[in-house]
């Protein structure tokens, strides 16, 4: 479907249930919400669901929300590539009727796809979308779809920040979207959890080959002590590369179950999805992950001996 | 003068000397580099000087820079808003004679004056004044640029991004900016010496009023451990504060001498200016400052007495 055929699907249709991929994030949820307000707009029925509840930072989305009572009519998934996806909700809503997702990776489940993977987040392509279908765009609109240009690229430091994204970020400024608020909830707070579990994450650098290799190991005792569940650790994973030196960071996550979840991220001349593939694993040129059933300390002698022999290739 | 008269100014001229402020950041170096490079596209003679070294971090923008013989006949000072911000370089150039900058508080030292006080970064002026030129925005200049801009609005985070900020942004893209390599440089690299004073500033972390109020503390003994120096604790005062549910969040910093500054930020309803002027301080009302001779423990109870009073004033 192109744009135009996306806007007329919406505006002959009635009774929308919008669902969002699970453990949320700011793109979901910017989709979701703004694209159900815009059908509310129109005078339809719409409603959000997710298979997690909506975090609390979130409050200036899903404050103003409230669910409507229909029988559901069309189902929407917004930046949702693949059944899996949805977790529990997958079960209950087997048939999809359209698709608006920006990931290339898009399994095309859906009766009708809108799938756009230039875009860096999917709330440009839901902004496309509520355009196409002739309706302003208001400071609730704007709010929406600013925090899923935000969040999806990290403030705009991502590399998949565009110059489109910019140009879009100034429209939804001017629209009414108060930048400071969403960035200061998305980037700027954190729980005293996540203060507690960073703070022993940061206990447990380790360093190999004069600081060009950084390890953080993050237990699930580090959890529990912390009261951080093992799906909370959003971004950690950025941390070892962080630091000044750093080529190879690697993140050691223990499961609930008590094996080891092993996440790799590399500078530009080292390929952290070959270091994975040693151990079963994969992912990109940069950033990989793989899984070791084994006990730490031999976890971390194959995982540093890998990293080592990666560096020495490159030199 | 406005921008024609600068830019018909700086054609006239030659042998230039770009001051930046002492203690540089992204904005006075982006501003003074950038400026410089043009009037060499130019044909002219220019160098950049500064109180302080350029940080290391800012090697994308210096590495290619190379100071020039001649002898000044131009001084031009780039984001500095009084003389007294020149640092060491006052005395040497006690005559300046244009001053582009975008801070409302300039003292109008310079003989010539360009200032936009809207313009979130100097950096934005800058590129007025190099557009003004027409000259072509290369990726040099678009990389100065956008360092500028980026780092004086916290990577399009803090409440000065204006949305002239982003539809310049998209352009200094489009010109070749590299975003990514830039804000890893400006906002996602640590030292190992930054990482260690963090560690020990949260692990200072201590909350009052039901968490409402917390404070941060740096001893010299702290700065000492991590090898840190009174002047490198950039960026520390927003921690207490994002903190989730703290209102008043205090950064107490004990000084080489053995005395303590104090900062305190406070969110939207209370006034943290009120708070340090009861200690002899003052500021605005969010971000806010005093100092204190006594010991400690002295202090803390102060302090925290002042936060406790004006947060039962709020209710």
């Amino acid at each position: 479907m192109n744009l135009t055929d996306v806007a007329r699907f919406l505006r002959e249709r009635d009774c929308f249930t919008i669902l969002l991929h699970a453990y949320p994030d700011g793109d979901t949820i910017g989709s979701g919400y703004a694209l159900c307000y815009a059908l509310r707009k129109l005078g339809k029925k719409a409603n959000v669901v997710c298979a997690h509840p909506i975090p609390r930072s979130y409050f200036f989305i899903t404050d103003s929300y409230e669910p409507m009572e229909f029988t559901t009519q069309t189902v929407v998934a917004a930046d949702v590539a693949s059944p899996k996806l949805l977790g529990a909700l997958a079960e209950q809503y087997p048939s999809v009727d359209l698709c608006i997702d920006h990931h290339g990776t898009n399994t095309h489940y859906a009766q009708h796809s809108f799938i756009d993977a230039d875009a860096a987040s999917n709330a440009e392509n839901i902004l496309a979308v509520i355009e196409a279908m002739d309706l302003p765009i208001d400071t609730y609109i704007a709010t929406c779809i600013y925090t899923g240009i935000s969040t999806d690229t990290g403030c705009f430091k991502h590399s998949n920040t565009t110059p489109r994204c910019h140009v879009v970020a100034a429209m939804l400024m001017e629209a009414g979207a108060d930048v400071e608020l969403i960035n200061q909830y998305m980037f700027d707070t954190k729980s005293r959890e996540r203060i507690a579990i960073e703070k022993s994450i940061l206990d447990s650098l380790e360093f190999y080959a004069d600081g060009k290799i950084a390890f953080i190991t993050v237990t699930k005792a580090m959890r529990d002590a912390a009261g951080i569940a093992e799906g909370e650790l959003e971004g950690i994973t950025s941390i070892p590369r962080q630091v000044e030196g750093v080529a190879i960071g690697c993140t050691i996550r223990e499961t609930d179950k008590g094996d080891y979840k092993v996440s790799v991220r590399s500078r530009s001349t080292i390929n952290a999805a070959d270091i994975c593939a040693l151990f079963g694993g994969g992912g990109h040129p940069c950033a990989a992950g793989c899984n070791f059933a084994c006990n730490l300390t031999d976890l971390k002698q194959q995982l540093s001996a890998a990293c080592l022999h990666a560096l020495e290739c490159e030199q």
